[in-house]
């Protein structure tokens, strides 16, 4: 019988506490689910025995080395700053700690601690990062095996809402995930290499940088870049490539008007704003514009943003309430931190919405002189505004993976992402029984 | 006799060396001035018996702790983050210390062991910050002094080049300060007060709000928002004004072209870019622009920045060889770093070039319920590329104030700028003499 310990009961954790609870239960293993708020965890685990929520604060240390003491595996859904507290426990006490966050540099230095005390720290193991790398090595590997050589790898992922969803919302889009990160989303700019060059995007053009991309039966997306594409360069072993660009998918429309909150100054995080408790949303709006008593904050925006006054842009933020005389409702903040409480009134899922993950990779390759191209994609629908298709997205493979290092199906040591088949194949296999699958063809190179 | 103690003798360093060296030569004094590099000290203290250059490196703690106790009076040029590591000694042994950058979280929270200690730390007292507060608290004081209500200020300073040295130069501008602060300038964005409403401007649209200034006999001129000018509500004692706005003059044009370079993202400090070893200037501002083999740079570049092809901002950009095949002659940078390698291969005074200091103050009052206006400006040409405009504005009113603390005619303790008269008469006085002075005219108001 072994512990398990899952720490963060938030937004995408849903579906990982059921597999996770399904899996005690008929196993005989048991579950200690740790949040700060500890009502919040035991909603959660409710009906099961083999369960139990606690109290959980992170930065105490005591409780942090007597919780992971007692655990087999950890499991840590925590805010991405918090995962090294929690990784350095775990490579002291030589234990596994799985995560769906990026791999940080004062996490990959621990990698050779980490070896030495034969502890498994698996990061990126949720959907983006995590199923892109799966399903992107699997194809790569695949090429390669068959004599291939990759020359140009993109891929596009997206949280989005549902199209029955969708109809009546202009951005087509709604908050799946941790709020604070998609209003500072985009915010180090995007770094990539197409055709041999070296590009670089800065975060306030990020956003009039999209391309379209097409999905046969799902319609059109855009895409913007995502963060340091060229680290992947090394991960996927792809040195030989001569294009590699990771972004983000959103509808169409969606950029081009989120583009306004980061030329406003909107999305700043880093000074906080005066007198916000008399704030209103149009108040906000027009903290940004110039000083100009003759014009409505409307006009001045279209006009400092070159926008149609009754065009799509403004539509949207109409549709937001972004010029109402609405209160804020919040008594201090950063413009980010204003901005994201007053996206959260329209953009949080009611009952009965569902969200959408989306995900495209195309892959261009040259067998036998012959250029070739294959195109994948996995679309998900969520169930409800809880079990989302993002809870499930990134909880699913995070509780895979626990499972199979639990049983030593999945070992290894030191910092790892889940680029190697050991890893992602039976991962990839188990994710089809959930609906999370990939669509594949062959596509014509242009 | 009293010993006086210079840490750094870079470019804005020689007028305030030349001031004190006569000044210890005609009073007995004393006066050490130290670098990181011995010989470039040694060269500006030559025929001086009073004084000595040292090796000096404000890092290391002995070395610190050795000078400072010697001395009676410390003035610190070295860059902004070393001020506090001079600025705790001094507090410790209660001797003053004079500066001419901002004060900082870190100084400020000084301020009550300076007053336990009886040091005196004067911040901001050279140009902007410095002879800006000096001369327009001396008009905001008599303003008041006369029953006057101010109602708005606005003030704008820049480092120029002199009309002779700008003829042959489409941007009228070459360094004449720390050349990395001016590639970084404006990074964190503005934030002022406007007829009562308070107004942020980000980064990426700072040098695209500008506005023209026009000052009698010296032309046109367009400034772009300087920092936080909030805080400035308190340190001038003016809660009341409903207007409040700091600015950075440069010569009408400039700014739009150096939005460029903004936009582009070619002023960004946070990464490291590729391959920077084999890049021409030509590789540097193609890396920020959309992959197109079939058009130029210079298309692309336009395009994207919506940029007449021949129009005046691309004729700016070929004046500084940005699209030359020209190697950086870096082996590494960010993209902040090897803008500013670039830059500097057009933008240094050449022999016999002159540079020269502009600022600019607007008061709005009323007195008696009348509205009245005040225009103050100073303007200030360079003799030669050493004893520039700049150097002696930053130079000579931290020279001023250091004989005045020295000869206890300027007192006090604690973290200070020089918003008093006790402090600011003596100081503006002595200006006059270097031709330091201000012109003053009553304007209708708009």
């Amino acid at each position: 019988m072994k512990h398990l310990l899952l720490l963060g009961a938030g937004r995408s954790a849903p579906s990982l506490i059921q597999y996770l609870l399904a899996y005690c239960a008929r196993s005989g293993h048991t579950l200690t689910l740790g949040d700060l708020d500890p009502e919040a965890a035991r909603a959660q685990i409710q009906g099961y025995a083999c369960a139990e929520a606690v109290a959980f604060d992170v930065q105490q240390p005591e409780q942090r080395l007597a919780q992971i003491s007692r655990a087999d595996l950890v499991v840590s859904l925590l805010p991405v700053s918090f995962h090294l507290l929690a990784a350095r426990v775990c490579v002291e006490l030589g234990k596994p700690l799985l995560t769906a966050s990026y791999v940080s540099d004062e996490i990959k230095a621990l990698d050779g601690e980490a070896r030495a005390k034969g502890s498994l720290i698996l990061m990126e193991c949720g959907l983006d990062p995590g199923i892109d790398h799966m399903s992107a090595m699997r194809i790569i590997h695949r090429i390669r095996a068959g004599g291939g050589v990759l020359t140009a790898f993109e891929t596009f992922t997206g949280g989005l809402l549902a199209p029955a969803s969708a109809l009546d919302n202009p951005w087509e889009y709604k908050f799946t995930w941790n709020p604070r990160n998609v209003v500072l989303a985009g915010m180090g700019g995007a770094r990539f290499i197409q055709e041999g060059r070296f590009k670089y995007i800065p975060y306030h053009r990020l956003f009039r940088r999209t391309e379209i991309i097409h999905i046969p039966g799902y319609g059109f997306f855009e895409g913007y870049g995502n963060r340091d594409s060229l680290k992947y360069l090394d991960i996927y072993g792809i040195p030989e490539v001569r294009t590699l660009y990771r972004g983000t998918l959103r509808r169409p429309g969606f950029s081009k008007t989120w583009d306004i909150f980061v030329q406003l100054g909107a999305t700043d995080d880093t000074y906080r704003m005066e007198r916000v408790g008399s704030m209103t949303h149009r108040h906000f709006i027009n903290s940004f514009l110039y000083y100009d008593p003759h014009n409505s904050v409307e006009l001045k925006l279209a006009h400092y943003m070159n926008l149609d006054i009754d065009g799509q842009e403004m539509y949207k933020l109409r549709w937001l309430g972004m010029f109402d005389d609405t209160p804020v409702g919040l008594e201090q903040g950063t413009p980010a931190q204003i901005l994201e409480h007053i996206l959260k009134k329209r953009w949080s899922l009611a009952p009965g919405e569902r969200d959408m993950i989306v995900m495209w990779h195309k892959f261009d390759y040259e067998q036998a002189g012959v250029p070739h191209q294959i195109q994948s994609h996995m679309v998900l629908e969520g169930i409800d505004p809880v079990q989302t298709a993002m809870a499930r997205t990134v909880g699913l493979p995070l509780g895979i993976a626990a499972r199979h290092v639990l049983e030593g199906s999945i070992r290894g040591t030191g910092v790892q992402t889940p680029v190697t088949p050991a890893v992602y194949e039976p991962i990839l296999d188990e994710l089809e029984q959930y609906g999370i699958r990939f669509a594949e063809r062959e596509v014509q190179p242009a």
